[in-house]
């Protein structure tokens, strides 16, 4: 952590920084330049608050030197973190990229056992699906709850595919995670952080979505919540943020894998159908993604999106899936990967 | 929800969406424009998921024309709603204007009374205070938990200052709610619907953080799950939003309040510390906050900000806080209130 | 600027950066962390291009210290700068808040001479009114041009007001520098280089709208430009800023206010017009811009909005102006100044 | 365009609204649904003021139907625009991919000779290089000048590479549109319509990159400008917008790529280096693009980035350029394209 005086910072306000950065166990190396005096703070700086000292006179601004993850970043491990999911313990992050398809929601015994065997057919490796929904509305389907795990097990049991369903409250994290092949955390919930200490405390791998306006410091945090509560098997899921732009639901930023690549060792999985809002974009999303690096794909599949109970727009369909499969696989080859 | 179709969509494609329509329990309207076709859609549209009809081939877009909320808006309910919080009953949402203040966490008995005192004999009408904190690192300070609400109590009870402090789990509701008078939804939880469900259970009045990245449908779509849970008393609050803008913590857009008058009943407060994350702004955006419109500020104040556990760039002193007031009751003369 | 090394920086490396710094004319001063090593160079850094040294080998980033801006600044001017507009000398960065009312284009004789005479009687000191219209669509109405401005010296004549209109090429510069007692440089052309150096040659004074997504640094650079081709009499004018929020034109983002105050010795105008691009929301925002420290307001006024050939959802009638300017003038005197 | 009234809307009220839109020459067509009126507005109804209607009595929103541009959209012309570029006319917008590759700024006459010679060898189609440069700082370097067009000329003559230049005044566009073989328009002036209209006179190539802040409307706008002024030959480029993010310069959004794809008939380019803001990031946000279906790159490279007088942080050397050439080549093949 650096502290930047103002100006005309006296000594004696100088002095009464340095006391302050004593205080709180770190030591002080004060720099003064032509224009500005500026004070080093020296020493393990990640518990400070770092606002208490902008509140000291005559403090221009603290600026942060050390990235505010450990046990998440390059730092305390350097070979990539790869994750085996599902009942054919497919290895997320490393050369093969898997693919994840399926609805938003589970609806039905035939809409999930038919988007599974279709998925599998195309080369999926996971199938996803939620059972329980956080909705933007009281008024819209909330999912079918513990009838959707059950289908999703049966689904399972039937294509061998690895189950990814996402949990939204504390009080389902014991049967999700029991039931679930891949935990998923929503965006919404990525700084729910009680949840990520309880997904923390099982085994399974967990997807981790970014919140559509979390910085990459927050995400990695996010990260390292459930890595600190016990569980290294951390997923990160990029699904678009929320910007100006209104042709597109999210803005999807794939310059986030090259980011992350340089700073941490977990696996990286694009969500273009969130990343775009609308089926027509998803393929080209998919191959970008793909070209750009990234380990893995989430996209929502629905064999009659114009009857789907949620995000309609943004999925394609089984016979879509399947074409795309096979781009998807060229663009990985191109780029010494397989899908 | 008007549906528009491509330019050269067939009549086949029109009838197609039209059937549709109907499908989902609407009536059809179809309107044939010189350059294209829109199908306007009558009927109460609100649970309909409008992407499912984008996927139909040759749509162009959907347009919503029906604010997604109801019991939030004022077409169920014209006059403004007040809340009576506290001890001493204050109507927020009236006349006059009701200013809370506190530290970001209770740290220590002795903090959070004394603020408690300064706050009350400046003229304040609620203490905040944090007992469960959500923090984006696992290594900051996390609260003192029950031990935090016992302090609040006691503060309480020797200043008579309604109690505002957040819960950030649904384990948590329960003795929150019951020792509150106003229970916080922090921003990262305003979309977590289990737990404004929860909430919506009490009859507690419940200070509604915006989401930082939440539009104004999602921002009355929460507070809808909480009066549609059954509890009417939701507080609505502006605490900033994420932007491009790195001279502050979070962008404060004030026009919200004008925004929330022409769409909503509930009383609207501002957090001037959040939406800015400097102390040196928070005078004069509580100032243009009253100038504005607001029914109440929630600000944070800190006896000794350089060693505050947490938010200490954004905490105001209570000598400074004393003067702030004296400057908020003129401003709330000039335009017809007080404070 | 501060170096940052990558933790497995090695003493070659830092040594190589050292040297670029030399080469850069700055002194270094390389300081050894518990977890990397910082190098933080001494010296004027401004004309530097700090991404250079980012390219080194095993640099994780690069810290600005210093304000890339200097003429603009309070280190250079500690004082407010006052600048006298208009034929009656009116001191905008004074005690008084000068309010400039108009049209968004010119469109006809009565209607520019109209609103001047109700501007004047309701108490603004200027009168705004493009006559040169930067316009999104080559379809839309691009102003009167030349003609207009004869229009706008008639409504100065007559009224005394100050006349406030863009210049939007470079080829207008000279007539609307001869013309107007105000010359403003659009939103669109805050990073016009040539333009902002060509008014820097004229002595009138210049309100500079912020760009729509400029950061701090940049719409104070913009000022430094004019500043520092001659003309130091720039008025900085927020305009609002794109982001997520859809239920605005714009954000208003009011704590660049007092942001500004602590940097800057140049006088500060909002624009709540296109600050949301409702007018409905107009008033409650020139109330608390006026409460936040705004040395000034520029607001839209036209005679018949359902009929203004733009800008028409976010212009007031005069008659409103009036209302509104009554307001005012009971902030600014809770706030120990005048309109 | 749609006209939503407010729920308790009069007859009288709507009557109103209904002859406003006469008056705008267009057939008005009223829907009363179960909640609210709407009145469709029959037309060509892009050069209307929506806004003017906004304001009339008890209006709440105007919903835009028509894209508002016209010949840079498909349906005026359904084909992909093809552009022929540079002294070996590379047809820009076909099969095959046109990789543009030069300095930010052209510094010395060696430095654009390696370079240019370096990205001809590699397989570029063009050569990027600033003669003019628009920088944020006065104190910046401003580029060569006439200097630095001559010896981009003297490059082209040599590799027979298409010259990509800026033009940043009207002033320069004669001597700018006689030597370059693309005039660049830059993201700062993608709203400067007299450069626009001035570009749009030449029958030169132009490269009109996104406004960082633009939206497509906004976009597609900007080229309608140039094509209404009589040049059809327009090419888009993405550089990357600006969000809240931080560890990127800018978000790079590829999924506009299909956006415009759907809307457009022009081709696209994009700006990993802009878009990104790190050398780092360029290869892969450059596989990505081609992998979405990009036309070109204009990407930056420089043989010295750790002394280049600007964008040093996100420029690629020569020898790194090789490499990725042939891994964009894989990647085009992947795609069914050629590079």
């Amino acid at each position: 952590m650096i502290v930047v005086m103002k100006p005309d910072a006296t000594q004696e306000q100088i002095n009464h920084v340095v006391a302050l950065v004593h205080e709180y166990g770190l030591k002080d190396h004060v720099i003064c330049g032509t224009d500005r005096t500026v004070i080093a703070c020296l020493g393990d700086k990640r518990a400070v608050d770092k606002g208490a000292i902008e509140n000291a006179p005559m403090v221009e601004k603290i600026v942060p030197i050390l990235a505010p993850y450990k046990m998440a970043s390059l730092e305390v491990k350097k070979d990539k973190t790869q994750i085996l999911i599902g009942p054919e313990r497919f290895p997320l992050g490393g050369t093969k990229i898997g693919v994840i398809a399926g609805p938003c929601a589970v609806e039905s015994r035939q809409q999930i056992l038919q988007t599974a065997r279709q998925a599998k057919a195309a080369g999926c490796i996971g199938l996803r699906g939620g059972a329980f929904k956080p909705r933007s509305s009281p008024y819209s389907f909330q999912g079918l709850g513990k009838e959707g795990l059950k289908l999703l097990a049966e689904a399972r049991e039937e294509t061998q595919l690895a189950v990814v369903t996402e949990v939204i409250g504390l009080e389902q994290v014991d049967e999700v995670a029991e039931m679930a092949d891949v935990i998923q955390i929503g965006a919404r919930n990525m700084q729910h952080f009680p949840l990520l200490e309880a997904v923390g405390k099982s085994q399974k791998p967990v997807l981790l979505k970014r919140g559509m306006s979390a910085t990459l410091d927050e995400f990695l945090l996010a990260a390292e919540y459930i890595i600190n509560a016990g569980n290294p098997n951390v997923i990160l899921c990029e699904r678009g943020i929320r910007t100006f732009e209104s042709y597109v639901r999210n803005t999807l930023p794939l310059a986030i894998i090259p980011a992350l690549r340089e700073r941490t060792h977990l696996p990286v999985v694009i969500d273009p159908s969130h990343g775009t809002g609308h089926a027509y974009m998803v393929p080209s999303m998919c191959l970008a993604a793909v070209a750009a690096g990234a380990d893995g794909l989430i996209l929502e599949c629905h064999p009659d999106p114009e009857r789907a109970a949620s995000d309609g727009a943004q999925s394609v369909t089984p016979d879509l899936l399947k074409e795309l499969m096979k781009k998807i696989q060229k663009v990985a080859l191109a780029v010494d990967r397989q899908a």
